[in-house]
């Protein structure tokens, strides 16, 4: 049961038009696993360095993530430094520090032997596939990555999403492995490689889901694209991790439903955009590790509400 | 009953990826009545020159759509050629003639008069009001403006757009007119302009509707932002007229319905995104001047099917 995702866990420093934070709790496995945490359990397999101390701890034990898989290695953890200053929708990087993420290699606790959902959040894509290798048993495997592994790590990361159920990445990465400026033409491109199912995440614009004709579970079912709605916010404080926190919204509800058909997909799709919509709202994991799951169902209603007739 | 708008006909040069056209019929008035002649009675307030021959004028009657309102003048049409190769999204102008447009005076036929709603295209805002000012028996009034309206007329645009019952622009325009980057606190300063709603179109990630807090029609009642897709399109032939053909839909099925209501909103803005996306499938005026509603209707569906749950 529940979701094991491998990723990062790390320190960012991060400054936006909202104010500056210096070395807040971030990684994209922290925020994914924060956001599934209101739907299933999770598991975490990511390594940090002396400077992750019970405070940080504490915040994922507050949502009973298990941290069992979370190697802790000399050194520091891996820190990233960006700003939005100039453009709220896409991150300036001013540091990236890999410290014991650089000679990281995933451990797999004996205790997530039973896990059925994996989520491969953006790392080096040969970790990837190992650790999906290394847990046969998952009946469903999602994934992420970025421009960095697409263009320079290209046969790895193709071996990669290959196998994976679905694929989460943005518009560009989307243009950029498949060498196309049209975006149906390229998520076709991007199916053609393998992976079942592709949402493509627009930033403040929400996301498309395309479905190759493989089906999930039993029965073949003909899946149409599906667009979800991101929310129309008035202040948008801090974006880093709103798009780990869409793939934690979405593979968590999806993680907590007995199957995956057209009907969960497009609501997963929705409750990781309610998840992205709270991500934003403030600094770091601030919003996402202190919600309740009535505010979560209450922002989707506004979510249909907002795109239905 | 109706809808009459005023704003150009004319003739472009379209180069996109997909091939070029010389001199094929165009102009926002255009756009918007074919656009709109599927769901109501529309009649064209504007001006054309000598070059405006036969066969464009067939492309109306073929729609039934009222010409008496179209003056001809001695000279040449309004005239612009644009580009698409670097950019789908984003024309580059390489021309633009104004020739009769340049003097143009609206003139309203008498019979207008009985005319309820009223679209105001892409004009000088003085001739926009002036045509409003015109009509004053038009129960419901939008209209379009573009950048060089709102960076070099501002006074006369204002006053224009204080009291259209619906203004339909786009992000950039939306930003430009408020002075702020974020999406919902400039449409939030667009409506306290005077604006009793307002349409931001997106391209190809759809549009989002924002309302003030006046209602339409006689109640009041509190009418929450609405965001309708575009269609996932494989190949975009000519973007030109999209916009105004997103235009055309939303108000000729508003025009269509016997109220304004939530209800009839959502629907036009799910209509107008129908057109737009028929719109770009062929040059110019291809696609929207030959369509059924049958067709229409049908692509209606394939919207609701990609957004609702």
């Amino acid at each position: 049961m529940g979701i094991t995702v491998v990723g990062s866990v790390a320190f960012d420093t991060i400054e936006t038009p909202a104010g500056k934070r210096e070395r807040c709790l971030g990684g994209a496995a922290t925020h994914f696993s924060l956001a599934a945490s209101y739907f299933t359990e999770v598991s975490v397999i990511a390594v940090v360095g002396e400077d992750f101390g019970p405070a940080e701890e504490a915040v994922f034990r507050k949502r009973n993530i298990d941290l069992r898989g979370l190697e802790h290695a000399a050194g520091k953890s891996f820190f990233w430094a960006g700003s939005y200053m100039d453009n709220l929708n896409e991150a300036k990087t001013r540091q990236t520090d890999l410290n014991v993420f650089a000679s990281f290699e995933p451990k797999i606790p004996e205790a997530y032997a039973n896990t059925t959902h994996l989520f491969l959040a953006n790392i080096d894509p040969v970790l990837q596939r190992r650790v999906r290798e290394a847990m046969p048993q998952a009946k469903l495997v999602a994934g992420d990555t970025m421009n960095y592994w697409i263009n320079d790590h290209r046969a790895a990361l193709l071996e990669t999403i290959k196998g994976l159920d679905v694929l989460v990445i943005n518009d560009a990465e989307t243009k950029t492995i498949a060498g196309n400026s049209n975006l149906v033409q390229a998520a076709q491109t991007v199916l053609s490689l393998g992976p079942k199912s592709l949402i493509v995440k627009h930033g403040e614009y929400g996301a498309t889901a395309f479905f190759s004709e493989r089906s999930f579970g039993g029965d073949r079912i003909i899946m149409h694209p599906f667009r979800a709605p991101a929310m129309p916010l008035a202040e948008v404080v801090d974006p880093t991790g709103a798009g780990d926190s869409f793939a934690g919204g979405f593979f968590g509800y999806v993680a907590s439903q007995p199957e995956l058909n057209p009907q969960v997909f497009r609501k997963a799709m929705f409750y990781g955009s309610v998840m992205g919509s709270f991500c934003v709202e403030r600094f770091g994991t601030e919003r996402n590790a202190s919600l309740t799951r009535e505010e979560i169902d209450a922002r989707f209603e506004v979510f249909k509400d907002l795109t239905h007739l």
